[in-house]
């Protein structure tokens, strides 16, 4: 696959170079020519580098890594999105005390709705960083989830796939409205991650569990979940 | 112990029943004597039953299982909670096609100025009914999270001992505005439980994860978590 990196700062450069490893060709786009090779050449295998305008050309999908600017403000022309797949990582910034605004439109949304040609999916947005460094390996033991949001279905699939190849147990949202909870929940692991000083390594997952052999309680009836 | 259940359906029973069990006095209130009396003789020792108003009185540690009613309608008078811990395991209504509402304000932080008086701590709002019939064991092995946030930091850490002791694992989410992004995650939760189809045993938490032994991506600047 071909993946283009908006904005090579950690997240891009982590993300991108992960995708390197499991083989697909990635191109690293920044600000300047000069930033975008310096991060290529740091994996030098599948990797090329350039502006943010080649990279977005290169890619058939494409890393949203720029939070809440406009793509017009970095791209000459945002034609160049369509019918592409871009991926929005993107959180709010985290308001002093964690006091935090209820969220009216997400980022994702407000990302499709400057690029409505393109399929915007929200994902990757609920860790730290330091959470890469332990993909693909040992982080397919942790079963750390991915939230993956977007309304098209094709757009969704391809994003869940490439969380997985990486390491990561990616969950299906459903469509792009629901970034709104995901962006929540972005919220919340960093209020855990920093405010509550639970550190980088704080994740939060879906997990399943094994159904109940009995049911002495009355499970049946979940009025909680009225 | 001295725990009073106010409401003694689903919730309020299967959380009674095993805080009974823990060797807690619990006393289920409901509507009726009859009812909480019934629901008392279903486990037999150490519980008792009757109107919400006795179950008020009796406990020190209050279950608010009545979602969005304000306690007014439900006890003769709110003197009763004076001092009191008042834990709201509730979550707002599922709208059609779970287009929820940002949320401005938590049924926990309602429940709050309803009753000033109360020590209100939100928690057991993040998982179905079904969840308990694994308490307190195999639970235990599965780590599930309870989300726990209050003002007042006794009531807090006595709500995380009550969790932790039927098998959760108890996470101290701080001050009650943060119930607000724990309802978020119950919305969440829900949301996939019911519209994504992955059944009531499906869970959310947080799990710290092992340091990486290296930082080959360059780990320790989190810009994501600006």
């Amino acid at each position: 696959m071909k993946i283009g990196i908006l904005g090579s700062g950690n997240m891009g450069r982590s993300l991108g170079i992960l995708w390197a490893e499991q083989g697909h060709q990635v191109f690293f786009g920044a600000r300047t020519t000069e930033k975008g090779k310096a991060v290529a050449e740091l994996v030098g295998h599948n990797t090329q580098g350039g502006t943010n305008d080649e990279a977005a050309a290169f890619g058939n999908v494409l890393l949203y890594t720029i939070r809440g600017i406009n793509p017009v403000e970095v791209i000459s022309s945002i034609e160049i999105f369509n019918g592409k797949i871009l991926i929005d990582c993107n959180n709010f910034e985290i308001p002093e005390g964690f006091t935090y605004q209820p969220i009216e439109q997400s980022l994702a949304e407000k990302l499709a709705a400057e690029v409505p040609n393109a399929h915007v999916v929200k994902a990757f947005n609920t860790f730290a960083q330091e959470i890469f460094e332990l993909a693909p390996t040992p982080l397919k033991d942790y079963k750390v989830s991915v939230f993956v949001a977007s309304n098209n279905e094709n757009a969704r699939k391809t994003v869940m796939q490439l969380a997985l190849e990486i390491g990561f147990t990616p969950v299906d949202c459903g469509e792009l409205r629901n970034s709104r909870l995901i962006e929540g929940l972005g919220d919340f692991i960093r209020f855990l991650i920093i405010g509550q000083k639970l550190g980088p390594y704080a994740t939060i997952s879906v997990d399943v569990l094994p159904p109940a052999q009995s049911e002495r309680l009355g499970g049946r009836q979940s009025s909680n979940l009225r």
